[in-house]
């Protein structure tokens, strides 16, 4: 006779007992005292007078189920899959669906590889998307392009559960045979989106595709709309992009959008994932904000389970897989402290072998090419002309960028950097193929007044990006991201002041959560100390290359822009 | 490039346009004016001023998504699956989810092949549940036993799309290899239950096999325990069972219920499809008991859906399958009427051509077994006892009977049935393997005063069974059965008084819904001639011998108690 079954009845001991626990069930929204039997990973009962081979008292703390975000990439983290998901468990988090696309971009299908390998055996269950956008665009160099042939056997290798986010909706919306073809590809699978302030009937043929989500949505306006023709919204609320107050009164005004709401990260850094959490510090935002937070929890639980077609999990009931989280209260408050924290029945303890440098190594590969050809000095040299240039226009606060059209100052017949009007030069060297491909330009809004900051996190190409305020510093540090194959350097004439390597496809590095935070600070530090004094320096650097945000970006092919549709010219003709 | 995009766009004409629409909106609970525009049999566009080459004006009425039946037995209608579609179709439902338990007790696979079959090309999508339950217990006789293998077999030849209703339950609870082998061979699908009154950790134990939904709640209270414990609710409300208004406070206490909760059939006749409707009559009913319509439109529409991974239907929204009704007002008021149906972007007309008698009969298996083996008056005799005698006791308004402990009345030293006290002799005799064996037992409350009812369409084996006032009419009903190879019957004495074959399985006529309907009332008529004042006699009738339900049932084997597990003497020792 089953033992699932018998175990259910208390006909034989239970695995594990959770007893006096509050269990928070979203359905009735009330607490409900009880112990939970858990047998063979999976959650057998939930009722009085249990008793088990292992016994745990809740002395009467909330219990909700493991928490799901249902977008995240992990790499912007530039920790491991190991590292991150034993840093966010103990947050409870107990699911992630995670679009590779940074390591795709940076790896091609073998940093897809990797990251699948990666997240075996963990604490939390990586579900990943297929990357449907690299290159994000044809305006971006990345190591190799994945069509919809390498789609299919991505789906075929069971290495994805579901289509990352098609960001290329322009291509969709006007019915582009390899856009739709990369979206059938992935066939009866939760097909992600991306459209930022889509609407009327280009949403409709966005949505004609199949593809059904959203986590672009930045007002209740656009929320509506989406929401009304069918989108399934994750509203974001990551390390720069808040979303959830200006979107929870679509969820206030009807609990019901509950069922077709939920709240992801997208990008969070390793600070943000120790100092202030992960899917805890969701809930805190939206207990804070007035939502009710059994309606709250169904956000970060039974909804991305039922998007994500995730049937075995979102729920703490009989059947269920045992991932839950004890809080340190005996409600959901403002304070949602995590106690303890169960993955299929076995607790979630730090695993500090996971943060180890070496062991992890043999999974990865390296960056696989060796940048030779970089540019000198005199190469890099813009001639003067007798005409306004263009100039990437940086923002704080959004990522989105202006044309700025300026006279360029000019030394000894050459354009040069303008500390007066913080104009800093930026050069984005190709790094995948080894091309020796270059584009040049200038940025105006990071504050360097002297030396150069370089990161060869660029997005989506994760190319070499260099911004600085000579020429010699900018070299100085393309040759030292070439040296490390990749990370983050800050130098100053010729010499590389600091650097923080992150040998996992220039993205992602072996350390520790702490580790990795410490080596941010040191280098966020080091360009302070250059004059740039803008929150997150090297986020708003690795976000000027990303082509398919408006208006002005550079690539290693130069200035580029998606809304005129083309590389651009460095001066006003 | 995409015309499905194109068409979304209003770049190339629609097939379809329907002008002038309100579309009813369960997300913002609001009627949108606006054209919907269809592409090949999929929803382009909702928006203004789209053009197709067939424009239809709906005139501002309310447009709402197909409506989806999550439960019912479409056996019970007694009409092919052909005449329930067309019949059912323009009422507005789209889908239903139908458990063919009828037929599969009847004919075995070849009743599931010949339902797979007969619903191909029809206006309502039919999608099957595996019949998880033949026989229904050890204590009755089916056709064939349909084991764990013939249900692998079912999911592997795509007949079915997911777990018909385990009702099984005490096997299930138990932990039975059997009951958990035909769960595991269904794999990953929605599974559904019926576990009446199980509460508590057996309903953990039911649930802890993947057990995921119930439509046999009967109070709030046993509701609000299954939700609580993770299994969406089918909510009943058929031609005997009526649930909607007991358990609809649920709903309305915490409209975020509506996303695990369904309005469903179970058991419907033609009359009842003629005279009241399908899912139309469900809205009518929640609209009047005062639920937000659009609370109500989700719980036929989009969150069956969902419970069954019908990924491509539930709402108007780009992408989707193009089944919408138009109502025949600008809301969805308590008259709930249908004006016009549309299936995949082709509208339904009724299709006289699918009620035709000969037509379809290619693709049904006639009953196969013609019984040869009717017992003969002596042989139903029973000799008198010194002892109390037990009788099975039918209460109007529930299936469930009573174990009436009686004196018989003996009359030349057999007991009689006992018109004084409206107890009835009843006989059911085997019929799918012309065995010959039969039982024999007494039922107090059918008010049968002369001659015999008798009936093919007996829960869930469907043997032959007949009640009647003296052993003549009895052989002359079992006869009249026999030699249609199943139907309905009315005897008296040696003559057949009137006759419904139900070719198709002893279960189904190939006559058109109104004809359905008169055969009903002229088998009813007849009834009511001999005594018979209950209302829907045959139906009552059907239930006597549905082993699963308690208390007395009879079956081929004679009296059978699920309560007491087994068969039963007819005298009480």
């Amino acid at each position: 006779m089953n033992r699932l079954a018998a175990a259910a009845r208390g006909e034989i001991p239970a695995d594990l007992v959770i007893h006096n626990a509050r269990v928070a069930n979203i359905f009735t929204q009330e607490y409900e005292p009880a112990d939970i039997a858990i047998y063979s990973g999976k959650i057998a009962g939930i009722g009085q007078n249990y008793s088990g081979l292992v016994n745990f008292d809740a002395e009467g703390r909330a219990v909700i189920p493991g928490m799901i975000d249902g977008h995240i990439h992990i790499e912007d983290t530039m920790m491991t899959p190991q590292a991150f998901a034993y840093t966010a468990a103990l947050h409870g988090t107990s699911t992630v669906m995670a679009d590779p696309h940074e390591i795709s971009n940076a790896l091609g299908m073998s940093g897809l590889e990797y990251m699948f390998r990666a997240s075996q055996g963990l604490p939390v269950d990586i579900f990943y998307g297929a990357p449907s956008c690299v290159p994000a665009s044809d305006l971006e160099t990345p190591y190799e392009e994945l069509d919809m042939t390498a789609m299919k056997s991505m789906f075929d290798r069971k290495m994805t559960q579901h289509l990352g986010e098609m960001m290329d909706f322009p291509k969709v919306i006007a019915g582009d045979p390899e856009a739709w073809g990369k979206i059938l590809a992935a066939g009866d699978v939760p097909l992600t989106g991306h459209a930022p302030g889509v609407s009327g009937k280009e949403l409709c043929a966005y949505l004609s595709s199949g593809i059904d989500s959203d986590h672009e949505c930045t007002t209740l306006d656009e929320a509506r709309e989406k929401l009304s023709r069918g989108m399934w919204l994750m509203i974001r609320e990551g390390a720069s992009f808040l979303d959830l107050k200006t979107l929870l009164p679509l969820v206030k005004e009807n609990p019901l959008n509950a069922a077709r709401c939920m709240a992801v990260s997208d990008d969070i850094t390793a600070r943000y994932l120790l100092e202030r959490g992960h899917m805890d510090e969701k809930m805190r935002i939206m207990i804070r904000d007035g939502l009710n937070p059994f309606t709250a929890l169904r956000m970060v639980t039974l909804s991305p389970a039922e998007y994500f077609r995730l049937h075995d999990r979102g729920i703490i009931a009989p059947g269920k897989i045992a991932d839950f989280t004890i809080l340190d209260a005996d409600t959901m408050d403002e304070a949602f402290k995590v106690h303890s924290v169960w993955k299929r029945g076995l607790q979630v303890v730090r695993d500090d072998d996971v943060f180890a440098v070496n062991d992890a190594e043999h999974l990865a590969p390296v960056t696989r090419v060796k940048v030779k050809k970089v540019p000198t000095v005199e190469q890099i040299r813009i001639k003067a002309e007798d005409s306004l240039m263009n100039v990437i226009g940086v923002k704080e606060g959004t990522v989105i960028t202006k044309t700025l059209q300026v006279s360029p100052k000019v030394s000894d017949g050459y354009v040069v950097p303008d500390f007066e009007n913080d104009i800093a030069k930026i050069v984005v060297l190709e790094r995948h193929r080894d091309t020796g491909r270059f584009g040049v330009g200038f940025v105006k809004g990071l504050g360097i007044m002297r030396g150069a900051v370089g990161s060869s996190v660029a997005h989506d190409a994760h190319n070499f990006v260099v911004a600085g305020a000579d020429d010699e510093s900018i070299i100085t540090a393309l040759h030292g991201l070439a040296e490390m194959g990749g990370g983050l350097v800050v130098s100053e004439g010729r010499e590389l002041k600091a650097s923080f390597a992150l040998p996992i496809g220039g993205l992602m590095s072996y350390l520790r959560p702490e580790e990795v935070c410490a080596e941010l600070a040191k280098m966020e530090n080091a360009a302070e100390t250059l004059g740039v004094k803008i929150p997150h320096p090297f986020m708003v650097l690795s976000f000027l290359c990303l082509s398919v945000i408006p208006e002005l970006r550079i690539t290693d092919l130069g200035y580029v822009d998606i809304t005129k549709g083309g590389v651009q010219e460095l001066f006003v003709r």
